[in-house]
C-alpha cells in the first residue's frame, strides 16, 4: 500500500546511497567501512569470506559452517534436492530429514556447488578484441570469441570452472575461477511448514517466523571435504544496530535502467510475465489439490512461481505509480541537464553521447515489441514463448532441446557456440543432463499440456508456430492433450541411458531419432534460434548503450558505486535495525513466542499450521529466542541462503527474503523501511537442539 | 482428458437426442414421456411442480419442502446470505447454522425468491410491433417498447413480478408472472467443508460426496408462508435406472451457436474471460490467505469465480479440439447441404436465408473484435471492462452506478429505459440497492484496486479510459491504490440512508454529489453506455439471424426441441444411471463410507478435511447411506438447488453440479457419460438426524 510513498522517498534520497552496494570482492569499499563503521576489512577476512561462500547452481547461496564440509543454505534452495530425493512414500520436502550419522547422509542426484577461488581482471583483453568501426553484430561476435578463448584457456590451465563476468555494463570484465563440487549430500532439513510458515501471505513481509534452513555436506573422493575456510556459528547472534555483512550471489539488479526501458518493462514485459506466472501458478495449484502425491510433485515448482509472481507484482505496481515515474524521469534528466530541452543538433557535443545512448535504448524497446513480419508476433513474446520456453514447460523438453542443440553446437569452434555449450560450461551441463533424478511422466504431461494451452491462448490457434507444435509428424493437427500425451508417453528421455546414447551419437543420432520430444525440439529449433538471434542483437545494442551511459556515470560518480548484480559473489554490509510502518514500530528481531501467538491468532489455518513437532515441543523452547531479524544490507534474489556475518566473520544468521519495501531494490537501493530478512543463529541452534535431537550437528556448528 | 472423444461422440450422435431438453412448462413433451417411460404428466402434477419450485434471484433454484414455507437449495446458493449474516466472530458460511426454533431463524438482508404463477404467450403482440422494413436499431427499440408496455400493464393489473422471456431466439415470447418473497429466513446450513468436500479439485467430477444443502423459510406478514404446493421428501430416494425430473432454472445454453460464433468464443471471449477469472481468483485467494477474517470476507466470492474458471476452461479446451470443430462444421453444413459449395448468387433461393443468417452472425463477430476508432480497443473488450464492470469489481461501485443511472432513467418513459430500470424490475432492484447487508470497506478497496490494476494490465496506462478512472477530480493522475483508497474511504454509500437520499434526490442530488464513487460512475457512464449501445445493436443483429435460423430448424425438426435456457423455470427428465470412464464403472450413487475412505486416502488434507462433526460422528451414521447420485437429465448452471422428483412428484434429491463430461452441455446435449449430480434425499435425512440434532426439521420434511 505504501509502496508509492517509499518509492518516491528513495528516488529523492537515492543520492545519499547509505549502505548501497553489492560489492565485488576485488573492489571492496574499505575506506567507507573504516570511516563509517571503524571497521578494518583485511585481505585475510575477505579471502576467507570468499572461500567459505558457496554458489548453489540452482539459483542460490550458501556457506561452509564447519571444517568438515558442512554447508548451510535455505530450505527453499535445498528444496530442489529435497524433492528429487523424495518418493511417493517419503516426502522429505514436506516432512524434513535428519542424518543421525554420516552414513545416513543422502547423495543429491544433480546438485552442483561452486566455490570462488580467484578473480582476474581481463577487461583489457576483451576490450581490445572489439574495434571501433565494427557493427553491433560483429562486436558481439568478437567479444564472444575472445571470452570463449579466455575461459577455455583458463579451464585448460587450472582445471577450474572459469566464467567471465561483465561488470558495469561492459566497463569491466573479470574472469572468475571456481572449484566445483558435485558430490553433495543432504544432512538436515526441517519441515516445509516451519521453513515457510505464513506461506505466500507472509512472503516478502515482516515480522516473520521462518526456519528457512537446510544443511548439506560436500564430499570429495567419497570423503567429507576438508574446509579450513568456514564460518563459525556465533553463540550470541547479532545485536540491534550491529554492523553485519552478507556474502552471497545476488542474481540481477537493473539499477541503471533508463526511463524508456522501465516503461517497456512496465507496459510489456511485466503484464505478460505476470499473466504467464498466474497461469502456471493456477495450473500447478489446481493439480496439487488433487491429492497427496500430486501435491508432492508440484510443491517444489510452486514456490519459485508464486515468489516471482509476488515480487513482480510489487515491481509492476511500483512502476505504475505516476509519482514514481515522474521522479525517475527527473532523476534521469538531472544526470546531464545541459541540452535536455534542446533539439538533438543543438545539444552541446559533450552531452550528445548520453542522449544518443538513451535513444538507442528507446529504439531497441520499440523493436522488441514490433512485429518482424506478417507472420509473426512481437519479437520479445516470440523469444519468451519459444526460446525461453514458455510454450514447453517440461523437464523432458529441456533435455530434448539440449540434446538437439548439443549435436549442432559441439562440432563448432568454442567461440561460435551458444554460450551455454562452450567447453567451460559443458561439464556442469552434462551433470544436469545425465541426472538420475526421477521424472514423473504424469506430471510432465500435465505441465506440457498446460503450456501448449498457454501458447494457444496467447498466440491463437492459427499461427504457424501453433501448427508446428500441435501437428504431428503426419501434419495432422491434434488437441493439446493429445499432443502432450503422445509426446510424453512416446519419449524415452526419462531414461538416462537413452540421453547418453543420443548425446554420444551426435547429429546423426538426433536426425534419425523418432523420439517425439526430440522431433518437437528439432522442429521448433530454427524458429527459436532466429528469435534468439534477433533478441540478442537488440540486447547487444542496449548493452553498448548502457556501457556508454556507465562511462558518463563513472565520470560523475567515480568508482564509489558497485556494479549491478550478476549472480556472482558479492559482499554487502548494513546494520541490524527495525523500522516503522504507519506509525507501528517493528523491532529488529522476532521471537519464538511471537510465532506461536501468530499461529494461534490465525487459528492454525494453512499456511499458519505449525508442524506437529513445533506444536508438541513448544514448552521445550526458550520462548524469547530471537527467530528472524532484519538488516539494511543490500540484497536481491540469489542472495537466498547467504551467510550473515559479524565483524569477526562469525555466522550470525542466514538471509532468506526481503520485505515488500525491499522489492524495489531491483531498480534502486533504499534503506527507508527496506530490509532483508534472516534466520537468527540462536534460533537455528535452539531448535536443532531442543526439537530436532540434532546435538551432533550443533556440536559441529559450535566447534565443540 | 477424454473430453475430445466424448465431444466427437455427442456431435455424431446428437441427432438421437435421448433425454435432451429443458422444457418450458406450457410445452412439456407429454407424448414422449408416455411413449418412452409410460408416464402420464398431468396438468395437476405440472402445476404443483411450478408453484413448488423457487427461483433464487442470486442465480439458483430451490423448492418448497413443507406446507409451512420451508425451502431447500444448495449451500453454494444460500452462501450469499450465509456470508451476509456472518460477522467477524461468527462465520455461518464456514461453520454452518441450525435454528432450533422458529424464533431462531435469521432474516436474510436481501434475498429475494420468485415463484412462478402463470405463463402467457404474448408472441403475437411482440412480433406485431416489429415491421418488416425496420432497421435493426429500430426493431430493437420497437421490441423494447412493446415488451416494456406488456410487463408494466401486467404488474399494474396483477401486482405480480412480470417478465417477458424470449424463446427460440425470438420465435416465441412468453410473459412470466411471479410471486415475490423478500422475508426469507435462514433455517439450517451445514459446514462449508462438507457442502463442498473435495473443493475445486472434485468440482465437476464424480464420484462426489457433498452435502450441498441449505434450508430457508419464507415468511409473509411476519408469519411462515402457507405453501400447499410443496415436494414431500421421499423416504427411499431414487433407485438405479429410475425416471427422475429436475424442476429448476437453467441459466444459459448456446446450443444453436454457429461455427463462426464458436470460433469467436474460442479465440476471443474465452481467452479474455479466463484471464479475468484467473486474475480475480488469484487476487481473492491471496487476500483470503492473509487471515481468518480475510478468508471469511472472500470465501463467498471465491466459489463462483473458481467454478466459472473450471467450467469455462473445460469449454475452451473442448472448442480448441480440432476434431470437435471439424464435427461442428460438418453438422452445420449438414443442416442445409444444398448450395454449400456454390457462390452465394448461385445458391437455390430456399437456402439463401440460412447462408445469409450465418454470414450476418460472422460479420457481427468481426465487428465485436474490431476497433471502433483510433482511440479505442475491441468493442467487446470495452463493453466487458466498462459496462459489464470488469474494471470496477466492487459492490459499492455497483450501487453508485445504479444510483447514477436511476437518476437518468427513471424520468424516462418505461419503454425507453434500460431494461433493468423498467417498472417491472424496479422493486427487486430497490430491494437489493437498499440492502442493509454489511459491506467491508477494506475488502471493497482491495477488490477495486485489483480491478483498476486489471484494467491497466489489459488496456495500458495511456488509454483515455485509464486516465478517466485514475485521474482525480483535479485531473491529477494517481496510482491504483491511491485512487481505490480515496474512493472507498471517501464514499458514504455503505450507509443505506445516503443511498436513499441520493435515490430520492434524483438527477439533482447526483449532479451535486461529491461522493467519489458517484463521481466515478458518472464520469465513465457516457462511455460505458456508448459501448453498450453498440454491443446491443450487434446482439440484435445476431438475435434476428438466430431467429431466421431457428425458423429453418423448426421446419426441419418441428416442435420437438426445447428452447435454449433463459434462467426461467424448466422441467428436464432423465434416468438415474452410472457410467463408465476408461473401463472403470462408476455406480449411480456414492455412499458415506466411500466418502470417509476418500478423506483418509487424501490424509484429510484441505479440501478433503472433514468437519469435526463428521469425523467425530462417523459411527453414528449408516455407512451404506447413499450420498450423491447421478442422472442423465438435461441441466446447466442455474439449476443448482433444483429439486429432483420421482414419478409421484416426491423430492428424491437436490441437484448441485454436473460432471466434467457434462460441461459441453452449454453447446450440445449428450448423455454419453454426461451427468448431473445430486444429493440423495436419504443422505439429507440421515445426516440431519444423526449429526445435526435436527429432528424437528426431519419431522417437518417427512410430514410427521
Amino acid at each position: 500500500m505504501k509502496l508509492r510513498a517509499l518509492l518516491v522517498i528513495f528516488l529523492v534520497t537515492a543520492s545519499a546511497r547509505a549502505d548501497e552496494g553489492m560489492w565485488v570482492l576485488n573492489n571492496l569499499p574499505k575506506d567507507l567501512l573504516k570511516k563509517k563503521y571503524d571497521f578494518d576489512l583485511t585481505d585475510a577476512w575477505r579471502d576467507r569470506a570468499m572461500r567459505a561462500s558457496i554458489r548453489f547452481n540452482n539459483g542460490g547461496s550458501g556457506s561452509f559452517v564447519s571444517p568438515d564440509g558442512l554447508a548451510i543454505t535455505n530450505h527453499h534452495i535445498g528444496s530442489d534436492s529435497l524433492q528429487k530425493l523424495s518418493t511417493k512414500d517419503k516426502d522429505l520436502y514436506r516432512d524434513g530429514f535428519l542424518a543421525k550419522t554420516r552414513d545416513e547422509e543422502l547423495k543429491c542426484p544433480d546438485l552442483e556447488l561452486n566455490v570462488l577461488q580467484e578473480i582476474i581482471d581481463v577487461t583489457k583483453d576483451v576490450q581490445d578484441a572489439v574495434k571501433p568501426d565494427m557493427k553491433p553484430a560483429d562486436t558481439l561476435a568478437a567479444r564472444k570469441a575472445i571470452m570463449a578463448k579466455i575461459t577455455k584457456d583458463s579451464l585448460a590451465k587450472t582445471g577450474l570452472r572459469s566464467d567471465i563476468v561483465t561488470l558495469y555494463h561492459g566497463a569491466q570484465y573479470h574472469l572468475y575461477r571456481y572449484k566445483k563440487y558435485t558430490d553433495v549430500r543432504l544432512v538436515m532439513a526441517p519441515e516445509h511448514q516451519i521453513a515457510f510458515f505464513g506461506g505466500d501471505s507472509d512472503n516478502f513481509e515482516y515480522p516473520r517466523y521462518n526456519l528457512d534452513i537446510c544443511f548439506f555436506r560436500v564430499y570429495e573422493n567419497g570423503k567429507p571435504l576438508k574446509t579450513p575456510d568456514y564460518f563459525k556459528f556465533s553463540p550470541t547472534g547479532p545485536k540491534d544496530k550491529e554492523l553485519v555483512f552478507v556474502s552471497g550471489h545476488p542474481g540481477t539488479t537493473n539499477r541503471q535502467e533508463t526511463y524508456d526501458r522501465l516503461l517497456h518493462r512496465r507496459d510489456h514485459i511485466l503484464p505478460y510475465t505476470l499473466q504467464m506466472l498466474r497461469y502456471r501458478e493456477a495450473l500447478l495449484s489446481q493439480y496439487a489439490e488433487k491429492g497427496t502425491e500430486q501435491r508432492r510433485l508440484a510443491q517444489n515448482d510452486l514456490f519459485p512461481i508464486a515468489n516471482a509472481r509476488k515480487a513482480l507484482t510489487g515491481q509492476y505496481h511500483g512502476l505504475l505509480d505516476p509519482g514514481v515515474m515522474r521522479e525517475k524521469l527527473k532523476q534521469e534528466n538531472a544526470l546531464m541537464p545541459e541540452g535536455k530541452k534542446l533539439p538533438p543538433e543543438a545539444r552541446p557535443p559533450a552531452v550528445r553521447p548520453l542522449h544518443e545512448a538513451w535513444q538507442r535504448i528507446a529504439d531497441s524497446q520499440r523493436k522488441l515489441r514490433e512485429l518482424a513480419g506478417e507472420n509473426s508476433k512481437p519479437l520479445e513474446r516470440e523469444y519468451y514463448m519459444f526460446e525461453r520456453g514458455d510454450a514447453f514447460d517440461s523437464r523432458l523438453f529441456k533435455i530434448a532441446r539440449h540434446l538437439v542443440r548439443l549435436a549442432e553446437e559441439l562440432p563448432k569452434d568454442d567461440a561460435r557456440r551458444l554460450p551455454e555449450y562452450r567447453s567451460s560450461a559443458l561439464e556442469s551441463l552434462k551433470f544436469q543432463l545425465f541426472s538420475e533424478a526421477p521424472i514423473s511422466k504424469e506430471y510432465e504431461q500435465m505441465k506440457l499440456q498446460g503450456s501448449f494451452y498457454f501458447m494457444v491462448e496467447q498466440f491463437g490457434t492459427d499461427w504457424h508456430m501453433t501448427h508446428n507444435v500441435l501437428a504431428d509428424r503426419f501434419y495432422v493437427r491434434k488437441s493439446a492433450p493429445d499432443r502432450a500425451r503422445e509426446m510424453i508417453a512416446g519419449t524415452k528421455l526419462d531414461d538416462v541411458t537413452e540421453r547418453k546414447r543420443l548425446f554420444d551419437g551426435g547429429a546423426k543420432a538426433i536426425a534419425s531419432s523418432k523420439d517425439p520430444l526430440i522431433v518437437l525440439a528439432a522442429t521448433v529449433d530454427e524458429f527459436a534460434r532466429s528469435y534468439r538471434k534477433r533478441f540478442d542483437e537488440l540486447e547487444e545494442i542496449q548493452s553498448q548503450a548502457y556501457a556508454d551511459i556507465a562511462k558518463i556515470r563513472f565520470q560523475k560518480f567515480g568508482t564509489a558505486i558497485a556494479p549491478d548484480a550478476t549472480f556472482t559473489l558479492r559482499l554487502a554490509f548494513g546494520t541490524v535495525q527495525g523500522y516503522e510502518v504507519d506509525g507501528v514500530k517493528l523491532g529488529h528481531a522476532t521471537t519464538f513466542d511471537q510465532m506461536y501467538a501468530r499461529a494461534k491468532e490465525q487459528e492454525y489455518h494453512q499456511p499458519f499450521d505449525l508442524p506437529k513437532r513445533w506444536l508438541d515441543g513448544k514448552d521445550k523452547l526458550d520462548p524469547k529466542t530471537p527467530f528472524n531479524f532484519v538488516s539494511t544490507a543490500d540484497t536481491i534474489g540469489g542472495n537466498s541462503g547467504s551467510p550473515v556475518l559479524n565483524r569477526k566473520g562469525e555466522f550470525v544468521g542466514i538471509n532468506f527474503d526481503r520485505n515488500r519495501h525491499g522489492l524495489v531494490r531491483n531498480f534502486v537501493y533504499t534503506d527507508h523501511q527496506a530490509r532483508h530478512i534472516s534466520v537468527h543463529s540462536k534460533a537455528i541452534v535452539e531448535s536443532l537442539r531442543k526439537l530436532y535431537d540434532a546435538d551432533g550437528l550443533v556440536t559441529e556448528l559450535m566447534g565443540k
